[in-house]
C-alpha cells in the first residue's frame, strides 16, 4: 500500500465501501462525540470523514492531535446511515472508520483558522499565508487562475500563436510608469530595467519574422497599489500578429476571451463574437466614458438642441457658451418620490456638477420638474424623443463644456442605474472601444498632443497625416472592455519610419526624439518590418472577474501587501554593504529627523 | 481581397493554380533573368517564388526592391514547367505570376545577410537580432524552443499539474549563487532579490494545501556567462508534489520527459520509462561521473585487488597507500598503433592523471604492453573478467585515492570512447542518479558536512540520523540525466523541523543557523506540512539537446551577450541621478586608473 495514500479526500464514493482505502491531509476539524471522534482529513481535492471508536488505542492519540496537522489515516470504507449522511459533500455518503492514523506533521497552536469563515486582517493573511491559502475560497480562487491561464494557452496555441519568452533583464521602456531598476555587477554605475511589458520586445519578434506569438507575460511597474493592481508585479496576455488588420485582431483574440469567459462562467452570460465595436466618439457620447458598463442598460442623449434658446435659462446660457447638454433617461422613475430625485441632486453637486435637473413624465402623460414648466412642448416631445423615454419614466440633464458633460453624465447614468437597480446580473459583457482620435489639443498650452499612444498607426497612413486637420484623424486602437473594466489597451502598430517621424512633427517632436525614445525598434523598422498588431488583455483583471473579486490580491497566490512587501519572506530586506559594494552602489537614506521621541537612540543614519 | 495576404508563403501548392493570391513577406531572393525577374518571398511559414515579366509595368520598381523589404504580391499561382521544379521547397512546384506589388517596408542595406550561410561575429548577430532570428536555421530552433514549452505544459497540465507563478520581486534565497537585487523605493535602504528558483515558493504552496504544482519558471543568477548557461536568466520546468515518494516524482516526470523528446527527437530514439535508476556510488564507479553519457558503452571496473601486492610496482605501491586502480575497457582497439596508445597517454598526463596504463589482448589470445608483462596469469584473467574485456580488445588503467580514481576514469572513459567512435548516435539516453549520499567528510577540515542539499530528506528519517554513521546515510535526492548532460536535481523534501534541526546539527550547525537560512518555510512547517518532493528540469538545456546546439544562446530569441549585455536594446544603461535618488541609492564606481592614455581626459570618476 503506498505510504500516504491510495486516494484523494475528494473521490471516496459509495462504490468504495468496504475497501480499506489510505488518506493523507489535513486536520479540516475535529468533533468528539465522547464514543466516538469525527477527524475531517482535508486535502486539495476535499474532505473525507474519519471516524474512530473510544475503544480504538488510536482515540487517545486522535484526540490530542491538533487541527492542521498532516495525518496519514488507514480504515475501511463505510456508508454513512441514512440520517448521517452529508449531502454538502461530495464524499457525504460514506466515512472512513480509521485503524491506523500516523501524524506526518504535527501543527502548533494556529494564529489563523482554516475551517470556518472567520475574517482576519490583510496582515495576518499575508504573514500566513500557507494558512489563509488552505481556507477552501481562497484556494479556489488560485486553482481558478491556474486554469484561467492554462485555457488561455491552449486556446492560444491552438489558434497557431507561438509563445515565447522575452527578456525580464532589460532596458528602461516608453511606457510612462516607473520602471524597477537592477544593478549590475559587470557594469559599474549601469542598471538593467525590468519590463513594464514586453512592448518592444513583441515588435520586434514581428519584424524577426515570427507570424503570431503571445506570452503570458510577467510585466513590471513601480506604482503604487490600487485594488485592481498589485504593487510590483502583474501578468497580461500579450499578443502580437504580423500582416494583420484590426479585424484580424479581434477575430483571433475574440473566441479566446469569449470561450475562456465561458468555460469559467460559471452559468453567467457572455457576449458572443463578434463583439460590439464602438468608435470612442460614440462611447463618450453614449456611456460618458470609453470603458463602459454596457450591463448599465441606460443610453446618454445629447439634446443640446432643445435648450438652445429656450426658456430654461441656466441651460440656455450654458448653451449660448459652447456648453453641451446631456440626458440620461431614468425609466420607471416617474412613480419614485421627490426624495429620489434630491437625492441625486444632492449627489451630483457632491461630483462637481452643479446639480442634476431633471423631467418626469407622469403615467397620465403630464410633465413635471422645474426644467420641464421652463420649456416649450415641441422641445419637450424632442427630448423625449432623443433620450427613448415615456410615460412613467424621468429624464436627468447635465450640462457643461464636452470634456466634463461627458465625464459627469456617464457617472450619473452609472448613479442613476445602481438606484434604479436596472445592472443586468450573470452576465459578461464585452465590447471593443475603437477609432480613438490620434491627436488631441492640449488643455494647457492648447497645442496639438499625441492623445493616447504615439506609436499606434494612424488611419488613412501618411497621406492623412499629410492632408487633414490632426484632430480629425483617427488611429487604429482600441480597447476591450468587459462590464466597464478596461482589460486592455491595443493598436496596429505604426510601422514605417517615415509615418513616424510625420506623426511626431505633427504633435512638435523632431527626428531626435523618435530616435531617443524608440531607437531600438526604430531601427529595426529600416530593415523590412511587417504590418502588425496586437494587445495585451490583463490577466489579473479577468481572474478577478471571473472570481467576482474586487481585489487583486484575492487572486494572486503570493501577492504583496499594499506597502510593496512581501511579509512571508521579508521582502524587501536589508543587504550585506559587500553585496552593495559588489554592485558599485552605496545607500542614500533620507536623514532621520530628530525630534523628541528620537533623542539619545543613537546616531543619525548615513544622510 | 485581404490587404496583406490571402494564403501564407508556406502553403501554395498545385491545387492552388488557377487562383489569384495575395502574399506577404520578406524578399529572401531576386534573381533577374533579363526577360523575367524571380522574387522569392519569404514568411515565418515558407518561401514562394513569385515572378515578373520583363514587360509588366511593375519589372523595373520590383527590379529596386532591396532584399528583406517587406512586399505585398497578388497574383495568379501558375504551374512550374518540369524543368523548373523545386523540390526542395514544398511550394516548389508552383509560381506567383505577379500582376501588382506593394512595398510595405523597404529595407535599407542590410549589415548581414538573411539568405544563405553567412558567418557572422556574435556581436553582429545580437546587435541585429531582428535579422538573425530571420535566418531559418534560427528560426527554427525559436519555433522549437516555444513547441517543446508548448508540448511540457499541455502534458503537466493534462496529468493535473496546476502552473502557478509565483514572485519575481522577492527576498534573498538561500541557493549559493549571487542574487540580482533591486532597490526599493518605499522602503529606503532595502532591496528585493530576484529569484534563483522558486525554490521556497513551491515548498509553500505544498504547505498552502496544493497538491502538484508545476511552472515554466524564469529564474534569476547574477553568475558568470558559460557556453550552457545565459547570463542573467534562465527557465526551468520547476515542479513538486505533496503527498509523494520518490518513484511518485519519478513515474510523475518521466512520461512527460520521454513524450516531449519523443516529439522533437526528428527520428531519435528515446529512453523508455522507467529510466534506468543508478545509485550515485554506481555511477561513480561504473561512469566516473554522476551526469553519466550512457551513450558511451564503456563500463569502468574497480580491479584494486588484482593489482595489491602484484609485480606492477607502481600500482601496488599505490594500492598500499589506500589507492584504487580502475580499468577501463577499450573494446577493438588491439589492433590500433602504437601511437593510439601514446597519445591517449600523453592525454591522461596534460590532464594529470599521471599517465593510463594498459593491457592489450591480441587477436591471437596474447598479452602485450608494459603493465601486462608484470602482472601473473591470474591477476590478468581477473581483470579480463572484470572488464568485460577479450581478444582484440585493449583496456586502460588509472590508480589514485578515491575521489580523484572516479574522475580520472571518467574522464579516461570519455576520451577512450571518443578515440574508438563508440558513441551511439540518434538517440537520447536517460538515467536518474540516486541515492546521494547526505554527508560527506569536509577534504579541508576532515568534518561531516552535506555533500549536496542540506534540505532533503535523509533516508530512514530521524532514526536514521539518530543511529547511523552519518557517511552511511543515503538522501532522497536524484538528478535526471539525459547524454551526459544534467537536466536537474531534485528531492524529496525534509518536512519535519525535527529532522532538519538534527540534520543540521550532524553538520555542525545549531538551530539558529536553520532558523536563518530557511526561516520562513522552516515556520510554515510548523503548522502542518505534507510530505513533498519535486525536481526542476532545465528548460533550456533541454532546448538544447533537441535543437542539438550547444550553445544556449542559439536557442533564446533575445539572450544577453557574454558580457551580460543585451546590445540591442541596450542594457544595462546609465540610469539618471533623480531615479537613483528615488531608490535612495548613489555609485559608488571605482576608481578610474590614471594612466598616459586618460591623461587630461577629464576629473576622476566619484570614487
Amino acid at each position: 500500500m503506498h505510504p500516504f495514500r491510495t486516494h484523494t479526500c475528494g473521490e471516496i464514493r459509495l462504490n468504495h465501501v468496504g475497501e480499506v482505502v489510505r488518506l493523507s491531509g489535513w486536520v479540516h476539524r475535529k468533533r468528539d462525540h465522547g464514543n466516538l471522534l469525527f477527524i475531517d482529513v482535508r486535502d486539495h481535492y476535499g474532505i473525507t470523514q474519519g471516524v474512530i471508536d473510544v475503544s480504538s488505542p488510536l482515540f487517545a492519540r486522535a484526540e490530542g492531535v491538533r487541527p492542521e496537522s498532516v495525518v496519514t489515516v488507514t480504515g475501511k470504507v463505510v456508508a454513512r446511515t441514512e440520517d448521517t449522511v452529508n449531502a454538502d459533500l461530495p464524499t457525504g455518503q460514506v466515512e472512513v472508520q480509521i485503524e491506523d492514523m500516523n501524524v506526518e506533521s504535527p501543527a502548533d497552536v494556529l494564529p489563523m483558522q482554516v475551517a470556518g469563515d472567520g475574517e482576519y486582517s490583510d496582515e495576518m493573511r499575508m504573514k500566513h499565508r500557507y494558512l489563509d491559502l488552505r481556507r477552501p475560497s481562497v484556494h479556489a480562487n488560485i486553482v481558478l487562475r491556474s486554469r484561467v491561464i492554462a485555457s488561455i494557452r491552449r486556446r492560444m496555441t491552438d489558434q497557431g500563436f507561438l509563445e515565447m519568452q522575452t527578456p525580464i533583464l532589460t532596458a528602461s521602456s516608453p511606457e510612462g510608469a516607473r520602471d524597477y531598476l537592477v544593478p549590475s555587477r559587470h557594469h559599474p554605475g549601469m542598471f538593467y530595467a525590468l519590463p513594464q511589458a514586453p512592448q518592444q520586445f513583441k515588435q520586434l519578434l514581428m519584424v524577426s519574422g515570427f507570424d503570431k506569438y503571445f506570452q503570458i507575460a510577467p510585466c513590471f511597474r513601480d506604482e503604487d497599489a490600487r485594488a485592481d493592481r498589485s504593487p510590483g508585479e502583474f501578468y497580461q496576455l500579450d499578443f502580437e500578429m504580423a500582416f494583420a488588420t484590426q479585424e484580424d485582431v479581434f477575430a483571433a483574440i475574440e473566441p479566446v476571451m469569449h470561450d475562456v469567459f465561458e468555460e469559467f462562467s460559471s452559468e453567467r452570460t457572455v457576449t458572443k463574437p463578434p463583439f460590439p465595436r464602438i468608435p470612442y466618439a460614440e462611447a463618450m457620447l453614449r456611456y460618458g466614458s470609453d470603458k463602459p458598463d454596457l450591463r448599465n442598460p441606460l443610453n446618454i442623449s445629447d439634446v443640446t438642441e432643445a435648450f438652445r434658446g429656450s426658456g430654461f435659462g441656466l441651460f440656455a446660457k450654458n448653451v449660448e457658451k459652447g456648453a453641451l447638454v446631456r440626458a440620461i433617461p431614468a425609466p420607471g422613475a416617474a412613480e419614485r418620490p421627490r426624495s429620489f430625485f434630491d437625492k441625486l441632486n444632492d449627489w451630483a453637486r457632491g461630483e462637481g456638477m452643479g446639480g442634476l435637473g431633471y423631467i418626469v413624465f407622469t403615467a397620465d402623460g403630464g410633465v413635471k420638474g422645474p426644467i420641464g414648466k421652463n420649456l416649450e412642448d415641441d422641445r419637450i416631445a424632442a427630448i423625449r424623443a432623443a433620450a427613448g423615454v415615456g410615460a412613467g419614466d424621468a429624464v436627468f440633464f447635465t450640462s457643461a463644456q464636452k470634456k466634463d458633460v461627458e465625464k459627469f453624465a456617464g457617472q450619473a447614468r452609472e448613479r442613476i442605474c445602481d438606484e434604479l437597480t436596472l445592472r443586468e446580473g450573470g452576465t459578461f459583457k464585452f465590447c471593443w472601444i475603437v477609432d480613438y482620435p490620434m491627436y488631441e489639443l492640449d488643455e494647457e498650452t492648447g497645442e496639438v498632443a499625441f492623445s493616447h499612444n504615439p506609436f499606434s498607426m494612424p488611419q488613412g497612413g501618411l497621406e492623412a497625416l499629410e492632408s487633414k486637420d490632426p484632430l480629425d484623424i483617427l488611429a487604429y486602437q482600441y480597447d476591450i472592455v468587459c462590464n466597464g473594466v478596461e482589460l486592455s489597451s491595443g493598436a496596429i502598430r505604426n510601422h514605417r519610419p517615415d509615418i513616424m517621424y510625420k506623426a511626431f512633427a505633427i504633435a512638435g517632436y523632431g527626428k531626435e526624439v523618435v530616435e531617443k525614445e524608440f531607437g531600438g525598434l526604430l531601427n529595426a523598422f529600416k530593415f523590412g518590418a511587417p504590418p502588425h498588431g496586437g494587445s495585451a488583455p490583463g490577466i489579473d483583471r479577468m481572474v478577478m472577474l471571473l472570481a467576482d473579486e474586487p481585489n487583486i490580491r484575492e487572486i494572486i497566490a503570493f501577492p504583496m501587501n499594499q506597502q510593496a512587501q512581501d511579509l512571508l519572506m521579508g521582502a524587501p530586506a536589508v543587504v550585506d554593504d559587500r553585496r552593495l559594494r559588489e554592485l558599485h552602489i552605496k545607500l542614500n537614506l533620507p536623514k532621520v529627523k530628530k525630534d523628541a521621541s528620537l533623542k539619545g537612540v543613537g546616531g543619525d543614519q548615513e544622510g
